[in-house]
């Protein structure tokens, strides 16, 4: 059976520890689906086709990573595409204690779609997307936090 | 290339926490080497030879799931047997503090050796082996906290 | 003394694991006043009558328990309906932080006051009203989630 | 019934915190047994019977208190005294991960004995024995730091 | 070189934690910068100028001690008064783990600023201006929470 | 008056991490005492004569730094040595935990002495010496996780 993981998020904007996590993900699954969370309810700082645009550049060599906007459960777009893995990140027991909940209520949800953890790496373990984009509204310089496909020249911001 | 994953571990004994780890990876791996830490500082309660007797009897029907034993560097390991995974579970968050260290220790020592996790199902949360021997010690009843491959018959423990 | 425990929250709905805490804490006080908070500022997802309801019903063959809403601080209304406990469920280290200081604080501003904490049980731990609520809004099955009497037919929310 | 309750612990030596939590449960309970653990395989610093002193004389105008040493499982001697509550405090989310392991393993040997927490008093969160025993070893003033029954006056250590 | 530290916070109000936290610091600096967060995006319970006037009095005798108000990133507020230390204070586990982040971002954006930790005294561990808004709402009595010059009297809050 | 910081472990060896924490503290202080723990009780691995030779080589050229060993509580130490802070690395919120108990005991038997915290840098933050002890025992290579002159070539450890 094919090993299909869905890596769900809101990449807002995707971040270096993100990108970290799915280079080293790769060889473990047959395909990533990269899924950026639209929520109705939530206004999102960049707008979604711009998310998706600078994922889908990031991995445009790399067939093995596929970009999707999802809104609805988690374990519902698995299904739909699938995935019988879901794949995180885990930069701290903070983190840990929010991403046991999660997956623990997706296993409850659908016992056949096992959530697969990685740490990310040392030096991206301070990193989130919501920092990010404190320090891009402020206009500090968020290149070191960023995939180089993030073009840094300000995007006018949803709200 | 296939993918091996070692599960290092002192088993002593396996818990029912364990068992659930390694079912629940197997589809995600092409075979997965239960490895058992021997330590000459440190004595175990049980002897490796019945530690290992009883992870080999539980999965005797497995092809996938290899036993062996092992003293040394994890990655020292791994690299012996061709494996490019170290599988984990975690439990609670003073677990994932604990993984963090080794995990991003084992990275620095051998970057192609990723670490895997999985969550422990919530009913094994709280079992590790040391409250199982503490229990047993005591003359308490294990079979909730152990595979039915491990005797309920009192071994003689090694002190 | 009587021993009168006050269980404070916002049931937006009650859980499994609330309803286990006040089950498991009943042979422990002579009342349990499950104290429904009503927020002005906060929007709750369930009418409190409905919240009210459900738990009146649940509980309805138990005279020892008592269902009121409240509003402002909590040593108030304990003090209101001579409650000289508290009564929490402890889930997580993350929860432990939040209710330390919630605890400490309620210590300080009625030092008569003892807050009594009960762990939920470990299929209880994952379980919260908020992801209770994420899983009803995306039409997901919550019935394992809460007791019989939280009927599954869909309410129309507030929102 | 009887609400009674075991309050386990090494007690080498009692701390103004063990103090703090059985006054403060007293009116929960009829009774309280502080149930000085004796462990053979492990030394204490100071002999059982001095830590039995200590804390009789603490208690000695409180009938409801009683003193008792113990080895074994907790739950086999909540049983052999009629206790059917563990009492325990709570300090720092390390000691509730700790504890709840604890407190779910007893829960799963014995599900009619629930073990209830208190959170210590913010001045005794940091104090614990064996922080006690390390001041008093180097001649430090421990008086701050246990009940006045525990006498200044250096006894001799076991070792 | 002179040793400057800035205090940033929002200070809604200040407690009696962040009195501790100034005070003990002052010995370490040569000149304390409370910096009182203005964010545009995020109305305040009490105005800045409440806020500034409480932290102005309550140091009034402290030539080393200066009031700013500030909006932006914290390293430009630093670099702005030649500040090349931040001084924060360590309640909580939780806490800790959000500022190592905070910490860690601010590292990047400038490595010549250094973060200086104290944790905050026992009894001031369980405040923050959150609570001490939610008490004062609700009639709460706050003087304990709150340096003296904090007047009791209701102020009319912004909202 | 000077501020004098004294710099307590055990530097079994001396990590990068511990290195890092100095150097980056130097400016913050007139001088640093770095005190090897020298117990009486516990074993070293590394022998105190070579521990701190190691130490001495690396600030040869850092008049701020001075080398001491000692036995006994921290407190003593510096009234001995005139230091009026203690200064800590903080890594994790594990650290944190064991960090705060220390300190606020610390600052009981002494409340002149202030211990200040910096975070350890990311890439350090899974260091420690009992991990390059345990890679060290088994031959792996540990120049990356000690100072240059921390020799490579093994030294007879002590057991």
């Amino acid at each position: 059976m094919e090993r299909i993981a869905l890596f769900p998020g809101s990449f807002d904007p995707i971040t270096r520890g993100h990108e970290s996590i799915i280079r080293r993900a790769l060889p473990l699954f047959d395909k990533i689906i990269v899924a950026i969370g639209v929520n109705a309810d939530k206004k999102s700082f960049f707008p979604s086709e711009q998310r998706k645009a600078w994922i889908n550049e990031l991995f445009a060599d790399e067939p093995a990573v596929e970009v999707i906007e999802y809104e609805g459960l988690t374990v519902d777009v698995c299904r739909k595409h699938n995935a019988n893995y879901i794949l995180r990140g885990l930069r701290t027991s903070a983190d840990f204690e929010f991403e046991r909940m999660v997956g623990q209520i997706n296993k409850k949800l659908d016992q056949d779609i096992e959530t697969v953890y990685l740490l990310t790496m040392p030096e991206y373990t301070t990193l989130n997307s919501s920092v990010v984009r404190e320090v891009y509204k402020h206009g500090g310089d968020i290149s070191q936090f960023v995939p180089v496909t993030v073009k840094h020249r300000r995007v006018a911001p949803k709200e």
